[in-house]
């Protein structure tokens, strides 16, 4: 199958809790891999990334899909 | 600081693309860490998954927040 | 009233399921109607879309608005 | 494949327009599909939804994820 | 109009910067008005938030949707 | 610390409702502030905004992020 994404990310589940409607499910990620992010060119200009710097990627749990075959 | 959201992954900037609104940032993340995925219980029970099932987690670029410092 | 965002998709509700903060609303959409994707262009080569190709659109439940009047 | 998301819909490639970094991909939905909305149950109850009600479904382009195989 | 989201904020817009497949408007928010955030209650217990406290809310432009008579 | 995100509002809790995995933060916004909306060329030159005009802008709440120091 191929995404119409840039992160794919292979990973282990630790941990299923879940609620009445919503659920979070724990993940563990062991391999190096790769990450791709799309922002605004304002607020890149203003991180002023360039590379080799080291960031923190800050992703909200709801905007992580999971896919089992 | 702190973030409401549950993941927070360390990356190594590899390349920057800058577009006319938006821009391309690839990192690397070389260190085992954690992630969380928020979804439907209906979705996690058709999904059947249990601790030690490995997956895969699709995410969009466009949800992939840098911070630096 | 005009809204920023490409899909509005006229939709019936067929059930409503509450839970403490987050609710789960299931419709039934009968009329054809079109769909936009924005994805990375990046992307958009990976998958090699060309008109006529059959694919499948995903999209979290989280991010349906409904808008009633 | 299994997807962490409640909403997939078969949908026909209708044109593909690619720009610097992002692209949009316009698609035709013939086939009657399901959809399920997650929000608030404040908002909900604000919508006073019940089985039967015709709504609208408002969803950026941006969320919208093609798969292929 | 009724939506299925909890922010409403009425804004005057500044600007308007048009891309080839995204563009960006700027706008100004001079009334006060409520803000709403739903997270994961793990996160909101590390947050430790309390009714007084000074925070600041991060939203991606992308997440944003402009709506006009 | 720097964000790659256009929007940054500083809010006061107001109150904060716990449920079994998402919970919900009211605040207070104040201040005068800008905001950023990214949204398709298209969808822009549909709504036809130019400077001074009054629009709503429509978040969900699941899309706002808090930090705390």
């Amino acid at each position: 199958m191929k995404y119409g994404a840039r992160n794919r990310i292979k990973a282990t589940v630790k941990s299923v809790t879940k609620g009445d409607i919503m659920s979070m499910v724990k993940l563990e990620v062991t391999a190096p891999h790769e990450m791709s992010s799309v922002l605004t060119t304002e607020s890149v200009e203003e991180l002023r990334l360039s590379p080799g710097d080291q960031i923190e990627l800050v992703v909200k749990a709801i905007h992580v899909l999971p896919v089992a075959e």
